[in-house]
């Protein structure tokens, strides 16, 4: 019956639900999985690479994360057509920014400006919902790094750590279980008795941020291991004099996080 | 056979209903509850977190109330994707009566203009209603502190005390037996012999208004009791100035309340 | 079969019937009741407030009735949220009429104003009609004290008296009886032997068309009786100084009105 | 099998019928009859007033007959509320025509601009129909006085004597056999051997032409003898200065008319 | 089957077809017939009048032809409203082009300017065709006298002779047969040996296809006798200076031919 | 099952094919034939008249074959109201770009132009594609005579000898079998042992183009020998000076061709 | 059940589909194949032509090959009349950039353009999505030599080597086998252990890019020996001023090619 429904992004459902947005979103969870990680000094953010052949060229900057401005990054999951066309207004946003106002734009104000015009496209008819879903990751000299989430509803949260795409929920509850723990491994000060307890948690450095969306993406592409091909680590920090460095990791320094983790799984035994 | 008449704003049922405006209504219905109170001396609005995470980053600012002028405070329940766009509106325009006039907009001016513009997806083709609801706390000199409620029909009312989203019958048959009753427990001077009398009611002060707010929240969250992080507590008052004073209570503040709720609770008895 | 034809409001029905009007005009059929009574001495509209509730905040100015320019007032039957569209536009039209023409609008030119406005929505695809009916009571140079109805079509015309809304048809009759009939109760010098005889029936004066407004509300509110929280009464007339005086009645001013008719009903025995 | 073709105005159906305007014609069909007669030294226009209550406030200038221009004027069948915006654009057309060329727009150019405003309705998308058929008496130089009918589709002809409206097929058969026949019982001068051959039947003069008006209203209404209150007489002539005269008849005068119809009748015997 | 593309102007049938084309000419083929006779000295166009009443008035100018500019006069079978508008169309070319180019319009571009205004209204959504065909006589230099035919899907073409209306394909085998034959009985010098071949085929002058097109109209009337009433005849020539003279005869002069006829099909016995 | 997706142009079928264009296509396909051929001093355009009558007016320049500029010329074949808007298009596109460049519009160019300007009608709502198929003859100094080929998708491919409209396949493969052989009957010094070789086929002169034209309609036209009123002969060449000429041949011309063409096929025997 | 979802780019289906976008993509399977191979010195791009005839005549330039700006060309595959409209956007983009920036366009932004203008087909209502995928190959100073594929949905994406249109499956897993392996027949010191192993495979050269993408097309046309007629082979490379060289081989070069392929392929025996 939902059927009469969930042809139209202009049409309520008689339980007050959308049905377009929620296939878009559907559109969302076959996509490649992305983790992003808030961590002490900076922004962890990895996504999955879901084709990998060996005729494919070398992206020429790279293939699922996408400078925004100096101080922006964000990281996609869905239609990378769709993405393309968000990301210019994205870009365009903070560039009007920068230079009406002599100053960076605040990381919210961006995102909320790309889920605005997401939103357009759930209200109005003769469009469909972007299908495509974003991480933004960010500095602001305000509230210092940011992690954000949006999805194709126009709907954004800001996250510690979060997981868009493919099994993101399996990725989610292990985020849960391990974000913000001290890890016995590494001899690591961080502590909390309530890994759930809202401001409490200590954030977690770059490295491990790393190391656990590592993890992550391990546990989301069914159990395979990863490998530097079919993964892509950002990581946004800043240098000494305060610039946010945004920096993709090479196939060797990923090579290396993926074979300290797997060397952490094997001593830890079965998880 | 409604089914005929229900998927465009544009098409009355022969009763004479627009049901799509009904099925955004109901969208509401499951969103995070709101109360709204009136004080004698300002305004408290106290919304349920639905979701909460420890993953979840700490609200820059806050997570269902939104200032919209220096006088005037939003809180929200449905779409919070439709909620952005309103709250964008209606920004603009106290922004824009303020320049214009040189003096601070009227509250029910401000929000009859967003439900004016609410009303225009109701009528129009190719479009669907703002699936969102609205509570408005706002204080002007004419008439002083003022709460009002709108629905996704661009209808809206001025109340002394309401309830928006989940179970708001609930809590407003609450609100009905509690609000402007004398309480014995903690030594008010309130009286009042009829409290649906109309003019009569004398209104609660602030901290009265807030016990009574989370009251209502934990009637509606199904008689779990509230936590800090479950809700978020705002209070609009005047400082010796006459300045408006938007307050969002933090933990501790909030936690506070909670435990006094329950302690009278305790000591009431059954309920 | 109507069926086929309902749906929009670009359609007539084999018959020549626009089936989407008739369903708007359906939900003003649902709507409070409101009655407007033409006096000697000005006008009488009453409307029954359909919502009571202790936690609604007194309305600022009035509930149901707008005033819309110096001298013309409008109550309203229906969706609120489709009406106060409506208001805007009358008295748009009226302060441009009087800044243009520097003299006050006539009023079938304003009433005239809005309806065309209203049919506009019954003629052009991808709208619906406004589900909305008014009474205007207004006051001119030319024709002195006017009281006019106009229903969702765009129709209007002007009434001695009439009702609008839930139970019309009983109010209706109701003042088909009463209306221009001397009462021997109050020793009153009107005289008419045919009530239905056009021209010839001696008007009220505004304390009778008061008393009989209610009268009416009584029985369309299913024979309860009126008390002041339920109805607003307004009363348009001319001050020394030949200026149009808008009043809305207070609790205690009604509730003798009230109180006077409930007298008149006992003595005369039953109905 | 035409339902397939009778929900648009941008439909033919197989046998090149356009359904909606036939059904705009059915909504005329039920509408109060008018009756249009050109006499020697005027026109006369007649309308039943469908809707008769001692409440309705006598209308200010007329109810069923709208002057247009100083030598124009119309009378309506159908929508009153689709002929408000018609009879708008005829005034604006008149107006315009009047000052660009400053002299009065011949009648058929007049009648012309209000039926090709019609055609747009019965070709384009997204609109329905006027619902409204009107008689236009004018008077122009050239042609002197004219009488001219239109109706939804945009067709419009000149006629000597016509009638729209409920009933009108009886009304025109009425005429056919009484217009321009000469009546032995007022010993007038009129002598026509073929009633229906053309030009050379003599015209009534304004008297007689209002007594044949209410003969075909006391036919249309089912035999139900008309009275004051229930049709408007309209008669347009030429003073001694050739000005245009447009008088609607008082309730006396139209008495008169219909007490010299009844004796006329009633001495004829049976017709 | 057919069924499913014949509602809209811009779906083909799988054949090819344009169905809504074809039952707009539909519409035509219901219509009064108008014949077109190019003759040695001029142009001939007879038209049957459909309604004829002695109620209605007098055309002022004529009623099934229509005068274009100083050389061009079109008749028209169809919607007489959808005429109105082209008619329109065509004058406002034909002024603007001579006064941009200070000579008359060649004939073909005025009536190809016409089409092209139809076939627009083939080919876009939410219109409908013209329901309405079109004789064009016209007079230029270049080509002398011409006679077009054009139908509601904007094709047209010259023709020497031709039908439009109601039982067109009767009237143009009469034409096959009759058109450039030497009737002995008038003792006329036309002589050809194949009526179908092309250019060789001598002219009939004026007078002969005046009674030739009233032959037609005899036919297409389903064997009535013509009457003057019953029909328009036209004739263009050009008079002694080279001006183009637009005449529609008048009763006494179509009776004449009328009766010419008559007397001709008399002595020639049974067709 | 296809029948879900041919009734809109905006339609893609699951296998990828747009139905609507192809039913274009297919209304040409019963228009008449056209043959296009390239000579070696010039082009050959052969079109089939099929509606022939006695009462056709001789075209006023060409019937089939429309000159669009001093250079290039075409013949069409499907719905001819479409063909004028197109034929319109591409004039001004040719005199715009003579205009602005001040030479000559290439020919390919000016065909691609009215094939964008197609291709435009099958890919947007609320359109149907042009029913119309072109033959483009045309010369410029860059690549000499060319002659294209374009359809209702907007496709077009240069060719050296083609046939659009009806029996279009029949005509084709005759002109696989015979355009460029040498033919023994007229000791011409044409020699090629691969007619479909690609570049090495020694193009034909005019006269024999303009024989080779004739043999296909006759094959086209169901083995009906054609005669110059059934055909239209359209050659392009230059002049000593190099000027294109373009010439209709007349009925004299094209008969002495259709001559020799039987004279030739009676000597060949049966074919 | 998909089908509900299937007639719309502006609905996604509940699995999150377009498929639309899809339907569009099947329309490119079946249409002629086109191979990219990026090479060490260039990029080689061949393409399959469909049609071939001898009536055909040479296109002007290429048929399947267009040149947008001095370093960038390319192929295609689908329907070739929406290839042009992409096309003369990319021109226009093209040369816009050079113009403003001073500076060749880099060749992804370009291509970004051109799939962004696609994407929005997909989204919009009314709309279909372009029928057509795209090779392009470019150069610029930043990243040498490049080759994009893109389809209809306007995703893109860099490659070293791949194939569109027909058969693309089979060409792919050709290139995958071919690509980058070092072929011992002609003793090239190419040396790779892991053909699909990232950056580390050493790039053909055009001579070797060149074969391997002929091989390619005999494989996707059924295995039928590739002719010169039936294949266009294009060479991009840079000549000793370092200007970008675009190239289609003649007949004789690509008849080289594909005698040195089908010399190779017998010397290796079966494959």
């Amino acid at each position: 019956m939902a059927r009469r429904y969930d042809s139209s992004t202009t049409t309520f459902s008689p339980e007050g639900r959308l049905h377009q947005v929620e296939y878009a979103i559907e559109a969302i969870n076959n996509a490649g999985t992305s983790v992003g990680i808030l961590a002490r000094d900076g922004v962890v953010m990895a996504s999955e690479r879901k084709i990998t052949s060996g005729l494919l060229a070398p992206a020429k900057t790279s293939e699922k994360t996408y400078k925004l401005c100096p101080h922006a990054t964000c990281t996609v999951a869905g239609l990378t057509a769709d993405a393309n066309i968000l990301i210019d207004q994205a870009r365009l946003r903070a560039g009007r920014y920068a230079y009406q106002y002599q100053e960076p734009i605040p990381i919210e104000n961006l995102v909320e400006h790309v889920c605005n015009y997401k939103q357009a496209y759930t209200q109005y008819g003769g469009l469909r919902p972007f299908g495509v879903a974003f991480l933004f990751a960010g500095y602001d000299e305000t509230h210092g790094f940011q992690l954000y989430q949006s999805d194709p509803s126009g709907n954004y949260s800001g996250w510690k750590a979060t997981v868009i795409g493919a099994n993101n929920q399996a990725g989610k509850s292990l985020l849960k279980t391990e974000y913000g723990v001290k890890k016995e491994t590494d001899g690591d000060e961080m502590k909390t008795d309530d890994p759930t307890g809202g401001e409490e948690i200590e954030l977690p450095d770059l490295a491990e941020a790393c190391r656990l969306a590592v993890k992550v993406l391990n546990k989301t592409m069914d159990g395979a291991v990863a490998s530097p091909e079919k993964l892509e680590l950002f990581t946004m920090s800043l240098d000494e004099e305060g610039n946010c460095v945004h920096k993709i990791l090479n196939a060797k320094e990923s090579g290396e996080i993926i074979a300290q983790v797997e060397a952490e799984t094997q001593s830890a035994g079965d998880t």
